[in-house]
């Protein structure tokens, strides 16, 4: 059995910004990266906000970092003791990620003897809006203690400041102090109060600095005594009430009241109640039962369980990278996780959609075309924060055009993907009555008018895409993207046909706002004509695009020492795996991951055998659909290594850190949900037909048993499998 | 008026490469280049040969440099005097343009007194394959002078070397040298065989050298007497006729009886006769009329008159610059020049493309069309020179992607408009009876094929294109590209309509190749329905393609400002123009010459006012479709600048002569073309009304008269033109 904690002993600044990825704590609400409480913006402290976003002239938009409340560091004998200055003794940071507990202890040689600093913290799960933490010091010898802590308003930003002003204030005996600061955009607030308790008594001084407000206590300490702080951080913004600065402070002053450990024990009841019907055991490896588990704590931390119409950005509550946008990463590779164990959050993830397609029409008028074409970095309202410069040309240092956001029409789909896949699995028609409906039609209009028919053939084509492999850009009928629009018209034709089936008045609703006949037709037609491009009758090989066939057929080693400069971009118009067959990531196998029904086992073993090779997994979206293919094509141990890839790309940190200079770290939620579904739906082979729930064991032949848990239609199942069989047990409805 | 004589005084070893394009002779078998006698390949000497080819390994295939017959040098008391090193006390090239005859004077100071050399020579255009050189030496002083002449077979190559060997030999008195080289590729043999005279007594030994035979002259010359050789070199080669050696050693054998003025003499004849229709005289601006005069030679130097199906290379026969291959250039902008002079050209330079009909079908195929898809850089056979990569990045020395082979479609519609502009301005069907009708017909197919419908509109588009601004790549619904495409669907449905004024045969034979009535269905839907930009309603600027106007709107100078590197490529993806305003050439402008009469002339003037400012003008084909097109809205004036620096380009020198590490120098015949389109078409306004020739006035206002010929329909006229009124007089039928 695994211990459920992570931990890292010894210090080494070349790993600040890893360690603050692998152990970020969070609440959905906000993020906390994994840092010490003296750490600076120059460490990437984060108390990263969902959903609230800041854009400073032509810098990228991106989201808030609210001002670190959690700000302490110790003064021993006039001396400081605060990473990353100097060499401790000892360091260990560690995380509970059973119950996502931070901790640090650190020991320094003082002239006094050892000094020691232990901090425990959370992002409470149960208060969305609390931070709290307990810190304590204690010293071999005796001595002058001064306890500087506070609120940090110089904040890390990327393309940053954001805050045009914060306002710092505390009450007279420095119990409760208060930043407020305020957006350069929107005029957005954001209220970060902070109160302490102390074990000790000590002379307490207000300390300010530029954008700090700080209280400073100093005491002589006695030769092995414990001395503890407790820091209570509310943390709201004027986008969650009207009330923001009345319950920020009511919040820290009832969190003080309650006192550390009752808090604590109420955050921790709250994980173990997602436990319960989250967790995954793996018996026979307990590494990646352990990577597993860890990954599920991620999508834990990010899931926006305060909201009921909120997403997840590709880097979770890591930090502003990828500007805390929302990619097609939620509903192709998040979504399953919640659909199965909190199906409330997956309805969340697809509302945001559905509330951002008006942002959607909008992009796709832009464009000149019908229909909702989704943002593809979406930020609130579904506006598109996706550059049209997004890669540095390491030669020239000029930005290069990039496509991702005119081009990479398939996210649309991923958007009607994500319903459907709601609708199916749960077998309610509730999202699609609360506009999920609207969306799978105007997605399928975009489709539409995207359509393209050679005047001398009979068949319609897309062309001029990106599809999910992003180092060939602008191509002609990349196989996943025609696909997927052909699915998005069969989702709107089965829409069409089921009006009534969503209610009186849905069915009208529908039809005061479209051609019903018309459309019908129009889809129909579509789907029936769209060319999806088939296995090759000799090799049953799947041509990625028109004309990936000509490219050049060179491994991937040898392109990777085509390179001139390690950070150049292998894609573009000149990268060096644009005119290879090297692809970033699973596309055809993607493709085939979503249709596996369609085709024979064969063709999908053949095409996996054709691409692995031929992929850098350059993104982390890439091995989990390698590794749930392979499982489909009954090798789960070939899946193994690709799987525990994305169980482990938080953990092993091989991620890339930096694109050039544009700083990309973060945590991989899309690589941990696809971890999940790997293990579930690839190892466990869980999957629904006709509404109901269904297991195929393709156990690794070194996993004796897997048991976990999933709702499906209202109703708790337990599922063991082992090497031989599956079982399913129907725990009875949810409350 | 003009002396017909363009002279350089002085030598700069920085200018050998311009003096020779310059200096230029040539008579449409071969040209060769304005280089000294002495000069070797690193001087680019060329005896370049049309339309016969070679390709070593992977490099470019280009024309043949035939084995420099001409090749002499003099050596006095011990010492020689050849340029480029030392330093002449004078040195003179002169060209007489007007009957295509090249000299150079040098003299140097040698220890005896001065020694001059003089050199004449001239490539026949009586005898294609007969080069005449007089070769006289005078020194103040006595002295021992040795003078070696014969054939050096060290050509200058691009991508050489192109010949596997060369075999040569010399009759036993060293009168005649033969040289006799075998390609790489084909085997196809080049012969050169010398013959030389001389007016004085001399010691003869044979000199052998690596690929070079020769024979040293000895004698002791005597002071102020002048000294002369004559030279005979006869070129032929095996794709010439089965009897080449025998004729190459026949003709120089006559050529040395008839003697050098008697060849002059008849040389200067087919010269005069030539300028009798071609020469245009202008009053007022003598200036103008030597530059157009000049650049009405460099046509006659290359026109193809020894062939009845051979056309001109993009830098005539200059050297092997674009790889000797033909562009769009000939018809678009040099076929006007011999159809109004010199038909019988005309009509060889469209049965090149008739002939080569079978490379365009081939290469349509292989990118998955129907019809004929004409090489971007023609060889013979039709076969595209043109590679996919042919820039090299200047920062990374990689060779860039570009799409001039498989984008620029535009090629197959100047044919079509080439074969059409003759039927119409000859009134023959001759050309189409020969095969043109086919051309047509497939270049329409090759276009119907390009059609795209979007589904939900009604018209057809064609995407994915480059238009003649190679600046923009792969753009949709470029304005020339689709008009010309259009053009090409009406020029096949009159075509269809017209089949039986072919002839019953042509009939026969097109109703056995073809389904008229659904080819005359699909065209005429096709021209109806393509989509070709209309002038925008409030601007009346049409735009180039789709999204120009979104693009940044930016000074030329501003982004040749931004270039990081002076010969970095402006186009291609990331180029500096690429994501502005800024084109290379004309294009919208150039498609509204073609179709003037269908816009109102406000509409020309409003784009040409606006693309003039937009326009880098890097293309030798783009002033003079602003020049005509300003003669168009009645602004000779403006005209004028943009005429001059088409008429002068091959005496400024001012073109690139080197992208990046590749020579592209060499003559710009499209140029020479495109002055005189401006010239006759515009300044002089000759068109056709109905089949009758007329000429409408526009002269700049500092230009009295201009007096030229023209043959219309079998007939010979001089058209008079002043500032107030024109004249046509009818000289009768040509016989």
């Amino acid at each position: 059995m695994i211990n459920w904690r992570m931990e890292e002993k010894g210090f080494d600044p070349e790993r600040i910004s890893h360690v603050g990825n692998k152990f970020l704590t969070g609440n959905g609400y906000m993020g906390i990266r994994g840092t010490l409480p003296e750490y600076e913006k120059e460490q990437f402290v984060a108390v990263n906000l969902a959903g609230i976003y800041d854009q400073v002239g032509d810098g990228w938009r991106e989201p808030l970092n609210a001002p670190n409340g959690l700000y302490t560091y110790v003064q021993f004998e006039g001396k400081q003791y605060r990473l990353p200055g100097g060499t401790p003794l000892l360091h260990t940071v560690s995380l509970d990620y059973r119950h996502g507990v931070f901790e640090r202890t650190s020991s320094w040689e003082t002239p006094k003897g050892k000094l020691t600093v232990t901090a425990e913290r959370f992002a409470s799960m149960r208060e969305k809006h609390l931070l709290a933490m307990k810190y304590c010091i204690r010293c071999d010898g005796e001595g002058e203690l001064l306890l500087t802590s506070g609120i940090d308003g110089q904040v890390w930003d990327i393309n940053g400041p954001h805050y045009n002003e914060i306002l710092l204030q505390g009450d007279e005996d420095q119990v409760i102090l208060q930043a407020v600061a305020t957006t350069h955009e929107s005029k957005d607030q954001v209220v970060v109060c902070e109160a302490y308790t102390a074990d000790f008594a000590a002379a307490v001084e207000p300390v300010r600095e530029d954008r700090r407000i700080l209280r400073r206590l100093t005491l002589q300490v006695k030769a092995g005594v414990q001395y503890h702080i407790y820091k209570y951080v509310s943390v709201y913004t004027s986008k969650d009430t009207s009330e923001y600065l009345k319950q920020a402070e009511h919040l820290v002053r009832s969190a003080r009241d309650s006192g550390y450990d009752r808090l604590m024990e109420q955050h921790r009841e709250e994980w173990e109640r997602l436990w319960r019907i989250s967790q995954v055991t793996i018996e026979g490896d307990d590494q990646a039962m352990e990577a597993l588990n860890y990954s599920l704590y991620h999508l834990h931390c990010i899931a926006p369980r305060h909201s009921d119409h909120l997403s997840i950005a590709a880097r979770g509550l890591s930090g502003q990278t990828y500007k805390g946008a929302v990619f097609w990463d939620t509903e192709m590779f998040m979504l399953d996780f919640f659909l199965f164990t909190e199906p409330g959050v997956a309805k969340s993830l697809l509302k945001y959609r559905i509330d951002t397609l008006e942002g959607a029409k909008k992009k796709a008028k832009h464009y000149g075309y019908q229909g909702a074409f989704y943002a593809w970095e979406s930020q609130e309202g579904g506006y598109d924060a996706c550059s049209d410069y997004n890669v540095t040309d390491v030669f020239t240092g000029r930005q290069m055009r990039t496509y991702f956001k005119d081009k990479q029409v398939h996210i649309s789909a991923a958007i009607a993907h994500g319903i459907m896949r709601y609708v199916n699995y749960t077998g309610s028609y509730d999202l699609l009555a609360e506009g999920g409906a609207e969306v799978i039609l105007e997605c399928a209009r975009f489709y539409y008018d995207l359509l393209l028919k050679r005047v001398n053939r009979e068949y319609y084509e897309l062309h001029d895409v990106i599809g999910p492999d992003e180092y060939h850009e602008r191509v002609n009928n990349n196989a996943y993207t025609n696909r997927m629009a052909k699915f998005t018209f069969d989702s709107a034709v089965f829409l069409l046909k089921s009006l009534t089936d969503l209610g009186s008045q849905v069915e009208e609703r529908i039809k005061r706002g479209y051609d019903i006949e018309r459309l019908l037709k129009q889809f129909s037609d579509a789907s029936g004509k769209l060319y999806v491009p088939e296995p090759d009758p000799v090799t049953g090989v799947i041509e990625q695009f028109d004309g990936y066939e000509k490219l050049e057929d060179v491994g991937i080693e040898e392109v990777r020492g085509r390179l001139l400069h390690e950070k150049e971009y292998w894609g573009g118009a000149y990268g060096v795996a644009t005119h290879t067959k090297v692809i970033k990531q699973a596309d055809v196998v993607t493709m085939l991951n979503l249709f596996s029904k369609e085709y024979r086992e064969d063709i999908l073993l053949k095409n996996w055998e054709y691409y692995e090779p031929r992929t850098e997994h350059g993104s982390s979206l890439s091995a989990c659909m390698y590794a749930i293919l392979a499982c489909k094509c009954h090798m789960p141990d070939r899946a193994y290594p690709f799987f525990m890839k994305s169980a482990l790309s938080d953990i092993s940190g091989k991620g890339k850190e930096w694109a050039g200079l544009i700083y990309i770290g973060g945590t991989h939620p899309a690589s941990s949900g696809g971890a999940y579904m790997t293990a579930v739906e690839g190892f466990a082979g869980l999957h629904t037909e006709e509404g109901m729930l269904k297991a195929t064991s393709c156990l690794p032949s070194h996993w004796t048993r897997m048991e976990f848990h999933a709702i499906c239609q209202g109703r708790l199942y337990r599922i063991e499998v082992t090497q031989k069989d599956s079982q399913i047990m129907d725990l009875g409805e949810l409350m």
